[in-house]
This record gives structure tokens, sequence and C-alpha cells, in this order.
């Protein structure tokens, strides 16, 4: 998933709501206060523009329209790459998208979004919600002008589309892959050739041969991009975004103007918002899996222990990289990092080795 | 965890609502609905009481008192076990707790809580929410009235405190343990004797050997019951509560008087408060875990195969007993079936798969 991904991609549904138009009559229009919200997403993107534009219109719902919504997508009021400038500068309310979009900005965006190797959903959750995740957030956020809360994941992403199978860490020497951030600074440091396209661009370069393979997300949005008809081998687990944190940034100065139940209510939406849209992608990548490997003939891959054990490597040093840019970033990693230490030891024995368990005793396939 | 335990319970913690104390003084005393939520558990109880006094907390927040709640803690309206009825016959309107308290009502109960073998945390949200769950559960919550959302979750139990080690499925033949439900059921296929313990009475009753072992939550919980003084070994991981389901039920005919702002800021949030438990366990689960391991000297120690190989069996036979009760216990735990089937699936091939990698390689231990 990239930011660049979504600039040209048409939206896959129809419907939703019109550019710009409120989203609830205000019942008293005294006291109301506009909210205007630009997304990194096409309108009614599956997974991603459509769990935003549900937010959106929750915020009005539930404060009955006290808080005026008008939800913009990617390209209808500025391009998915202004949407950072368009909130700091005061010029709208909030964006939703993913924040290590703008790690350009700051190398500790990414924390909050997914950096390899890093945190799954419900690890995320743990460290987001009580482990000082949050707060460190709230301190990179607050120096851009910003108030930032978690509001949708993405979960464990496929590890990608190969047009052959990839079985030493040498069969990616070489490889033009399309995979943007960290994910691609990884494939980089192992011999790979990382390029970035715009969602609408992959499917065309990877038939005409430009790229060799891809990565996007999940089964569940892959569907649609047709991949398979050139690349066959669909690989999992993806070490590159494990559990990619979805979010909504808040004017600071804006949000500070709002009273204590309509900040509340923005939280709880957002609170809310966050696990829907992993319920949703969850309840339907399984489905959508089964679809490609037996209406596509897609050939399901798991990365071995070689090329993990290579990703590994190479994601500490893209890790250290980052830590190294400034005190801010070492702190926020550095939680991270602690966190992934500490949660995922309980994962580890708890939702993991149960599951493993469980799968192998009722036959349920990997 | 087991209703019984709750009773006579002493709360953990000092502070909180007082009992029975509106929550939030009404904004406008005109159109404010009296909304007398009554729990299954002790005030304060940390995983359990805290996340259900947070919920009653924050309906009265986000409605600005419109919703006038009252908040009543296990014993201080009616006793935990008589919550259901309470709500059921409209004397108190809301009732916060684990709904396999009632399946000597309806073993379909069972399925929005958990069965020996469920589905995880994560699983289960996608169930509930985005697979057919919320709808069966409404189906089964209107034939008594209620109408039912998810607002917490225990994820997964740790299989419990033993007083020598657990190596074969003959260990467990007259063993006396303490464990409720479903997961009693298995344990009693398997030739130990099942007992159930109000939660203030397991310790007395392991010290004294009356019984040989006993199951609780998790590490968070279990810290405070002392366990680890009677019985060493802490077994992983549970197979009887894999994601127990935590629950709000309305009364209908009061849920439908209510207007459809208020109705969605109560389904937001226990939607809210449902991913606010879990974080808020796994963060501090790890913490609690080393704190038994490297201040109590517990030893944690994994069942083996062969006696997940037993439980597997036992549960699949307890799951049919269940089934064959009515046509809609089948409807219900066949939906059920096919959820772990399908999300299971994936979700063995991307955060079970991708955190059995990511912990190999960076030797987070299990």
């Amino acid at each position: 998933m990239d930011r660049r991904s979504f600039i040209k991609k048409a939206g896959l549904g129809a419907g939703g709501i019109a550019a710009g138009s409120a989203l609830a009559a205000p019942a008293i229009a005294q006291g109301t206060k506009d909210m205007v919200i630009v997304s990194t997403w096409p309108r009614d993107f599956p997974g991603l523009g459509i769990p935003a534009q549900r937010l959106a219109a929750r915020i009005a719902e539930l404060t009955e329209g006290r808080i005026n919504v008008q939800y913009f997508a990617a390209g209808e009021r500025v391009g998915a790459f202004d949407s950072f400038d368009e909130v700091a500068s005061g010029n709208a309310q909030a964006y939703i998208g993913a924040d290590y979009y703008w790690k350009g900005k700051h190398p500790g965006w990414a924390a909050f979004t997914a950096v390899p190797f890093g945190l799954t959903f419900t690890e995320m959750d743990a460290w987001i919600k009580f482990g000082g995740g949050q707060e460190l957030w709230d301190e990179l956020a607050g120096e851009f002008g910003l108030k930032n809360f978690a509001m949708g994941n993405t979960g464990v992403q496929m590890g990608g589309w190969f047009n052959k199978e990839i079985e030493t860490a040498d069969d990616l020497k070489g490889l033009k892959m399309r995979i943007p951030g960290q994910g691609g600074d990884v494939m980089a440091k192992l011999g790979a050739s990382p390029v970035s396209l715009p969602g609408g661009q992959i499917y065309e370069n990877l038939v005409s041969g430009a790229i060799d393979a891809t990565e996007w997300v999940g089964p569940f949005n892959d569907y649609f991009m047709k991949f398979y008809e050139a690349a066959k081998y669909y690989y999992f687990p993806g070490m590159h975004e494990p559990g990619a944190q979805l979010a909504m940034g808040i004017n600071k100065a804006w949000w500070d103007t709002l009273d204590a139940t309509d900040q509340a209510i923005i939280q709880a939406a957002c609170n809310e918002e966050n696990s829907l849209t992993m319920a949703e992608t969850n309840a339907n990548n399984g489905v959508y899996l089964n679809r490609l490997i037996n209406e596509h003939g897609v050939e399901l891959r798991e990365f071995n222990d070689e090329i993990y054990d290579a990703f590994g490597e190479a994601a500490q040093e893209v890790l250290e990289e980052a830590m190294d840019h400034s005190p801010m970033a070492k702190k926020i990693f550095e939680s991270f990092i602690n966190a992934r230490k500490d949660i995922g030891s309980w994962m580890a024995i708890s939702d993991v080795a149960y599951s493993n368990k469980r799968n192998r005793v009722l036959g349920i396939p990997s």
C-alpha cells in the first residue's frame, strides 16, 4: 500500500456520499462546527476508502450534526499527497490516511503505521492504547500541530505476487518489484530493485514485464487488481506491513476548540472504526483468497525460513537507520521495539500458540 | 471465569463510581432516559469490572446525560446470577456480563462468549460484525426480549494452574480441577473431575488440597489470586476460552424507545470498549506473566500435542451435544464452525504465520 497507489485509482464501488456534501443536517444550526475531512484514498475503495467514509458519517451521526462533516476523497479537494499540509495549515480540519505517508517529514511517523517485522493489529492496539504509543504519537503529531487517532487497520499483508517461485534469497536479486517504503528498503538491501507505482499503473507494468513482482494489500483488495493474470505465485506472509495502522489526523488548534463531549465522540468513533475495519477485512480475506485460488488458479506459497532470515537482517538495518535520525525517532522506535518484545511474547503463548494447536488438531490449513 | 466466581470476590481496587450513582448530571432534564445497568462482576475488578464501569460512564458522557446511567456491580442491586432476569423482565435496562452464563437457558448463548477450540478475539470480532454472528445473536437474544452487543474480550486464556506436570492425557485422570462450563465438560470426558467454585474460594481449596488444579483467566487477572503459592505449573494455551466475548444485553422494549442517535452512541461505545478491554489485557498480560515467573518462581509449561489431541476430540463431542439441543443451536454453531474454518484459515496464513516467522527470527520466546 502506498499513497501514490491511490491517486489515479478509480473507486471500485458506486454510491456513497457525494464530494463535500454535508453528512447530516445540523439539528441546531447554532453551535455547529464545520469539519472538513480530506482522505488519501479514492471514494468507495474497499478496506480503505469505505472505512474512511463510514467514520466521517459516524461522527456526523453521533453528534447529531453539531459537527458538520464534509468528506472529500483523494483528489476531490486536494491530492492524497497534500492532505497532511491541508490539515496542518488549518485549511481542513482532519485527514484520514496512513501516517507512514509522512515519513519524509519525520521517520517516526512510520512507527504509527507499519514497519517491516513490526506489530500485528492486536499488538499495535495494545501498544497505542495501553503501552505508551498514543503519548508518543501525540508528541510527534504535536510538533506538526496535529492530534492523531487510530481509525483502521489492514492486518498482516500478503508478501506479494511473483512470476517465479522464490526459494532462496538469491531469487530476489535483480527482481524489479513494486514495494514502497521501508519494505522496499529491505528488498533493496537484498539486491532487488524496489519501485513505487500508483495502484492504477501496477497491472500494466506487471503484464508488460516492466516489473517482475508487486505487493498490494491482501486477498480482499488484491482480487480486484487482477495481478493473477501476470504473476501466479502469491506469497505469504508479508514482512513489510504486518498490521498497517490507518489514522485520522486532526488540526490541533481546531480540536482544542471542541467541547469535551464532541472530542469524546470523535475519539469513540475512531476507536470503533479501528476494529470494524480490521473485522471487515478479516471476514473478507478468506473468501477472496479462496476465489483467487479456485477461480483464477493462483498458487499460494509460503516464504521459507532462509528468506525470512534474510528479510529479518535487512529489516533490522533499516530500523536502525530510522532510529539514527533523531532523539525523537529513537524514543519512538525504542518504545515500539519494547512493545514487540513484551506484548509479542504474550501473544506468542496466547493467540499464536493456541491458533497453531487448534489448527493442527482441526486440520485448518495454512 | 465463571459467574459463580465473582459473587463473593471482593473488588481489587478502590475508588470508582459509587453504587447506583448517576454518572453524569443530565444536561437537559427533559427527554432523559434512565438506564440502570447491572453487572455480573464486582466493582473495580481488573479486566472485567473496570471495563464495564468504563462503558457505563462512556454512555453517559457521549450522550451528555440524555441517557441517565446508573451502574450496579454484582450484588449491589441483584446477584450476578440474576442479571439476565432483571433485564429481561424490564426491572433494569441492561446487563454487562458473559453470555455463556445463560447457557442453561439455551446452549446457543455459549457461542457468543466462548467454546473450547473456538474463535480467538480477532476471529470472533470478524464473525460477529461481518460474518453473520450479530444477526444470529439478535435472533437468539430476541427470543428473550434482549438486544446484545459485544463490549469486551479477555483473549486466549491460560490453561490453568497445576501442582504437577501434565505430560500425557492420563495425567488428567482423577484430577480435581476448578474449570466451569464446556471447558469442564471437556475435562470430564478425559476423566478429570471438574468443579465450579466462586473466585473467592478457589485459593483456599487449592491450598487445602480439596482441588488439585484451577483455571482462572490470564496473568493480569491471575496474578492477584496468588494461586502460585499452591500450584506452580502454569500451562498455556487454554483450549477452553480462546477469546471470551463479554457482552451488554439490553432490554429490547426499552432499546426500541431510544432515538437513532442514542442507539448509535450505545453501539459505538460498546464497539469501542470491546477492543479497549482486549488491548488493556494484552498490554498487561506480558508484564504480569514476567512478574509471576521472576517474582514468584512460577513454571511456565506448554500443553503438548498429545494432550491437545485429546482435548480436541472431547471438545468436538461437547460441541455436538450442544448442537443437538435444537435447530436454533444447530444454526448458531454451524455458522460459528464455518467462521472458524474460513476466517481461521485466513488468520493462519496472516497473523499466525507472520508471528511465528517474526518471533523465530527475532528470538521472541514462546
